[in-house]
């Protein structure tokens, strides 16, 4: 079943979003029983969780408590939208999902990668995407870019300094070497076209051997 | 530190918030430096979270979301009160704490004791507390208190049928077999004046004891 689960990851600006939706496209017109979404992706509860995480009035946030929110509206999100879309054997794409915990709190806030993986263990009881497009970027290359787009919103991890958007990126590299069969590198430092045609072209190759399986 | 970290446990209409009320005047006129507590205590980050978890349009909410949550508001409690207050040598007294979850959430909704223990030792970091006052009462007993009481409002928690709260019951009888040390069991079907009269009696026998270590 979860193979068909597919998430993407990066740090701030990489584009994953820009590139979400042109494949979105794409799947659309090659017909394949798809869906996008993002944690918390319209679940009410999952919403609520969220609005707290990025409030910039939480500046007494401890990183600990945060990693727990982001396990919980994971969990929400997970249940309630996830599964049941992969159980009515649709594609789902999400944007962003547990490595995004690991590479934020458990290593760029250095709560420790194993113990942010035993919450989100106890979040997603197994539930793990088999397929995951890592966009890579230098930190100052995705934040300037970010800049440059002024219709969206600035929140409060974006406020981190440098320093924490260099940690995220290596821990990001670190899960690629840890996860090699399941985390793809798309270099993001290239035009949009570029990323989103290569990208495309591993998605269509995947999909047709996990289809060719299930015939 | 935690030695004088105590907290108060029991299922709903046990009484334990009236006996910590009445404990707190009588530490007052005995010149104990304490505070009393509950989560979330008035932290803005922990008030957030709890909201969410009582909100009685919150029907959707899966258990292991709810049993994060709870952990999160915790976490955040924990580092914003409980721990400066035991850091400036106060007694904590805190109205309900982990033992809560393991029961509500690993016993009562059957998420797993383990489970449930190791997001919440991920939360408490070791921070637990030294004494803990069970009040035990008949579930049907302790609802029909609640009902006579117009002015407490109905969370969604009351609203669980008498089995869950019967599983609560027998939650916190196995934490008592488990962990004889920490907890004491006081019987809550008596009168209220019994029952603090009893709690007074414990509490200061263990007061004295440590104020003697500390000299």
């Amino acid at each position: 079943m979860n193979e068909k689960f597919i998430t993407f990851e990066g740090g701030e600006g990489a584009g994953k979003t820009s590139v979400i939706l042109e494949l979105a496209v794409f799947l659309k017109e090659e017909g394949f029983d798809f869906i996008t979404t993002r944690e918390p992706g319209g679940i009410q509860i999952a919403e609520s969780i969220r609005q707290i995480i990025l409030d910039t009035n939480n500046t007494a946030m401890d990183g600990r408590t945060e990693a727990l929110l982001y396990a919980a509206a994971r969990r929400q999100h997970l249940v309630e939208k996830v599964i049941p879309e992969l159980n009515a054997s649709k594609i789902v794409l999400c944007d962003r999902f547990l490595d995004s915990s690991l590479v934020y709190q458990g290593i760029a806030r250095a709560i420790g990668f194993d113990e942010v993986l035993s919450i989100n263990n106890f979040a997603i009881e197994n539930c793990m995407p088999k397929l995951t497009f890592y966009f890579d970027i230098e930190p100052e290359k995705g934040l300037a870019r970010i800049a440059k787009n002024k219709d969206r919103e600035i929140n409060r991890l974006d406020k981190e300094n440098l320093d924490f958007h260099y940690k995220v990126r290596e821990g990001y590299l670190r899960l690629l070497a840890m996860f090699p069969e399941r985390i793809i590198r798309i270099d993001a430092e290239r035009p949009l076209e570029e990323v989103v045609l290569e990208t495309k072209k591993k998605l269509t190759t995947y999909l047709n051997l996990i289809m060719e399986d299930s015939r």
